[in-house]
């Protein structure tokens, strides 16, 4: 059989023929020498982790001016849900019909907080009046979406908001109004999206030093080949995570996952790698969220040297403004930038031609984010960013192919990791 | 911990409110009943494996007319290629310079073979030589695509198109000549295009009664949680399938997926789950065929009842045009039509507004369907689209939650499987 074959000859870690040549392989130290840097990241990262505690709202005095939901149990759930049916009740009874109170997702409700590094959701609500000509449908859609929810937390099912959209198509027509008041729901109950029980599709995938349980099944990521395991889209399901890694290197796309995964990187370098295959969906970055907090492990990020490279360092780490109202969950505090920077494009030697340059809209989103608070919290990246935009140059992660297909997991991140060059 | 309180209260697969008013719930009959259906079922298709081999070109006559590729171990392609190397230096040192033989991918020279159910490349080649100023860069690059495969070869690596297009930029200029060179190589040297261990990133996943071994690991499917395992890019490190499943569930999109991995559907009626979450991918067909050709296990495709729908499975069944050399390796023999068909929406009483209206375009899709070989070959299944066309209406999977989130795991597929409502 092929495969048999084909499984006798294993890929050898100094395989590549033309090792010796490729730039900077001289100056990688030994791999003990190495390690050493990175068990001191490790301990810097938990002793930080110990000693300061993660802010909130009400430590920066905003807890009475800002709102943002919780990861609420799925009983909590039912009986918040149940207790905004009596209050329903009781005001009907009373001869009042009813309306919920509604808290406000549009861009003017929505703030950077640089104390807490993330994008949260200010106070203002707006009356969704059941007895109004104009609030009406949309009091109707609240009701309904709150009745299949619960219905989500008596069978504790998982479902998709395609799923949800298609129980009652004569009320919703579009799926983008049960989409929108679902998160409306999110907001009034005070809960996380996922503690609705309604999930998107996963598509992130993790490799590596982990050890953790997807509804019930013990996953050991070492031994899950070349693909990995597919991220649960339902983190409530997952739990008892264990590692002995030194670190998280989050990867923004499958090819450089796929090449980090087949030469085992994670087992020289002890760490966990993730991917969500370019944009970051909720599920992956709950799960590196969770992995974070609960390993108290450093977050190290490769991704292109692009604006969009940065854009998506930003969703992880600060929070997307659609879902700002939940940012206290979906966001990684402190991810570092490994690579590939603008910076790298000479200090490494990226041939010219493995250079890509940048379009008219990559140098106006380029600029845009260098009015955003999140890049300009951190001097070195706006420095980093500004040599993007100046160089008018970018390059994908692919571009070190260009020295050795293995060049990005045998010289290329050992180096960085040796030399601590990370921002 | 959250994750902890949620694991006490597990999903109950006799939960939904409505359970008795579902519609076709009564005609249910007991599990033990549907099992031997499908024990029947999974019997027939064993017997047919072992009695009718699969037909060959050869054996229809077309061996001299059509040319296909094969699984080669790497080892061969490793020498098959410097056999090309030898004869490009014998015929440059006799002074005729050197050309290659390059087996035309045009649309003029694919052919649909009734017999063998799929799409074959017919043998006109043409003449790529060195010494001609038309044809000259070609010739370059498809050198520099056989050193480069060469190489991967003797590390036996594997990587993706874009990791071999940026290692020499400045040729390829673009990623589609280093992409279309890469489909001359497999026909020239006669194997996959995963033999030349240069992958597609993947995106399907894997659930159910399956244990197999990726890169050395053994995954076992029916412990991957609700996420369940990413199919591995690579299928020639794939091995050791094993399984005790009565048939494989091919299912078109993650949301059902999902739902029938939550409600852990494949320990009911044990089957292995599969999903490209949409456009079927190489990995996803090479791991379906290989299932099916390993396991000898009957294949059951669950896709929208639309155009795509079908377009879908005969991606799974026939091949794609672009890769009809590849096809005998591709393409999953006797897939079953089990739903959502045309004829389910009357059938299953699917509620007026859960069904769409077909668009210009869609309907202009289903036509242009009915003219192909692969749905002429089955009157049923022209009959199936000859009445979507006519009523002009679709439907997607979802469409059965308006009757409960887990109507299809608890009614619609049980009784389709019972009913052996397949085509």
């Amino acid at each position: 059989m092929a495969a048999d074959k084909k499984k006798r000859r294993r890929p050898d870690s100094n395989s590549d023929s033309d090792s010796d040549n490729r730039p900077f392989k001289s100056k990688l130290k030994p791999d003990p020498v190495i390690l050493q840097t990175l068990k001191n990241l490790k301990s810097a990262c938990s002793t930080a982790a110990s000693t300061s505690k993660t802010l909130t709202l009400t430590d920066v005095g905003l807890s009475s001016t800002c709102r943002e939901v919780a990861d609420l149990p799925i009983d909590e759930v039912q009986s918040e849900i149940e207790s905004l049916a009596l209050n329903i009740a009781k005001s009907i009874l009373s001869g009042q019909g009813f309306s919920f109170s509604v808290p406000s997702r549009s861009s003017a409700n929505q703030l950077y907080v640089s104390e807490l590094d993330r994008i949260v959701l200010k106070d203002k609500s707006s009356l969704r009046n059941f007895g109004n000509v104009s609030t009406v449908r949309k009091a109707t859609i609240t009701l309904r979406i709150l009745q299949l929810v619960h219905q989500l937390c008596t069978s504790n099912i998982h479902v998709t908001k395609r799923d949800l959209f298609y129980t009652d198509v004569k009320l919703f027509q579009d799926q983008s109004q049960s989409d929108a008041v679902l998160d409306d729901v999110s907001c009034i109950v005070g809960c996380t999206r996922s503690s609705l029980n309604v999930v998107a599709a996963e598509k992130g995938v993790v490799v590596g030093r982990l050890i953790f349980s997807d509804n019930g099944d013990m996953i050991d990521c070492t031994k899950m080949g070349m693909g990995g395991k597919a991220i649960p889209p339902n983190i409530d399901r997952v739990g008892d995570m264990q590692s002995d890694a030194l670190y998280i290197l989050l990867v923004e796309k499958d090819a450089a996952f796929m090449r980090l995964s087949e030469d085992r990187f994670y087992n020289r370098f002890p760490c966990i790698i993730v991917t969500a295959k370019g944009q970051p969906d909720v599920a992956t970055r709950l799960f590196l969220r969770k992995m974070k907090m609960e390993l108290n492990l450093p977050v190290l990020a490769l991704v292109d040297s692009d604006p969009y490279g940065l854009k998506i360092l930003s969703v992880y780490g600060c929070g997307s403004k659609n879902m700002s109202y939940d940012s206290a969950n979906l966001t990684t505090p402190d991810i570092k930038w490994l690579g590939i920077r603008p910076s790298d494009l000479d200090k490494y030697k990226i041939p010219d031609q493995c250079r890509l340059p940048m379009t008219e809209q990559d140098i106006k989103t380029g600029k845009d984010l260098l009015e955003e608070d999140f890049v300009k919290k951190n001097p070195a990246w706006v420095e980093e960013l500004n040599l993007m935009v100046k160089t008018k140059q970018k390059a994908e992660i692919q571009a070190l192919s260009s020295f050795g297909f293995q060049y990005l997991s045998q010289v290329y991140l050992p180096l960085k990791l040796q030399e601590q060059d990370w921002l």
